[in-house]
């Protein structure tokens, strides 16, 4: 894997963040009936420059033409290509309260290659039930699971209290990338990557920069 | 408002976010009988760096002493009056799934200054009902009732085709804050403060990074 440019050499998780998110754009442009887009259009929609857009998409091997753009299905593939598992990758998901649950309703059938197999609970209504497709298991079942169906991607959508120990099984049972969606900061071993989800800090950080501008509004410059 | 330091100066929203990770970290420490903290062991927790936290705690008007470490409850104290609304914040939530549930529930008491005090769905079986301890009114009054609660930050959490007529309407009512679930970019006014809580994007993130480091596990250095 090559990255180019400095700012991409220390931050790959950043460009595997836009690459993600110029997917979700030229899905929906392509549901518009767009066939072909420019970089600095690209740029527009994901708030980023029309340099690094070109740079992002020299990064997952894609050149466009300076007069006719990108071909919106070619960016698409090569994303595909790019950040998509060539086989079918299996997430586990643990913690079925309303957050687990809409995650799962969220992901369904949207990736093919990356789907919830399986879910878990410490709750005995929810163990053994089939829920958007998906088997619930057992918490105490959670590292043979994992281990047995080589699951490498694992959510964590339990309460704080319980999220380290749930990361800690994940990891023991083979997972390299986990989701925390607790309000907690979870420690992994060096080889495991982990994305927070932290809706607390965002609300918290909308609420403020809400008032710096309402405040401003009324009156400061 | 001063920051110290010009990454600060830069990237403000990174100093909110960790000052809003800190408060989460010292209230646990707090739970567990914990009265005093040193600057690296708060950078332990955070997966900073001690000068990073030292420069954040002087942000907020903290200096600790450096044989006894901070007091937490300076810290909590500190930074509740740095980040908090000295008013109780209102929030309307739009969009009553799973997801805008799992919010609901997470949020009522958690912080007394930052309530959702309206939720808003299409659904007649959601409207007029009280979830939560919130109000859920029609869709159709979310300018009226925002405009009227004085509401400032709002909760995006309708699925991805109406999340950028969701966040006009809010930002149309008076919201200058806005964390958006829905997996689409939205386009808000100069004035607004907007945070995208990407579930996909962290999930595809997680799942190629795994990926990655399966590959090296298994042969790679």
């Amino acid at each position: 894997m090559e990255w180019v440019g400095d700012r991409a050499m220390t931050t790959p998780e950043r460009v595997i963040e836009r690459i993600s998110l110029y997917r979700r754009l030229l899905d929906s442009l392509k549901g518009e009936g767009q066939a072909t887009i420019f970089s600095h259009e690209l740029a527009g929609l994901a708030r980023g420059t029309a340099t690094q857009v070109r740079r992002d998409m020299m990064t997952i091997g894609v050149t466009g033409s300076p007069a006719h753009g990108y071909r919106a299905q070619d960016l698409i593939d090569a994303i595909g290509l790019y950040l998509d598992s060539p086989e079918p990758e299996g997430v586990a998901l643990v913690g079925i309260g309303n957050l687990g649950r809409a995650i799962m309703a969220f992901f369904q059938g949207r990736r093919p290659n990356l789907r919830i197999v399986a879910a878990f609970d410490v709750s005995p209504e929810k163990v053994g039930r089939v829920i958007h497709g998906c088997r619930c298991h057992p918490l105490d079942d959670l590292e043979r699971v994992v281990r047995e169906e080589g699951i490498r991607v694992g959510v964590v959508a339990v309460p704080a209290s319980a999220a380290q120990d749930v990361a800690d099984r994940l990891v023991r049972g083979g997972v390299r990338g986990l989701v925390n969606l607790a309000p907690v900061r979870l420690h992994v071993p060096p080889g495991v990557h982990t994305t927070h989800v932290d809706i607390t800090m965002s609300l918290e950080k909308a609420a403020y920069f809400a008032r710096q501008r309402a405040g401003r509004k009324e009156g400061e410059p």
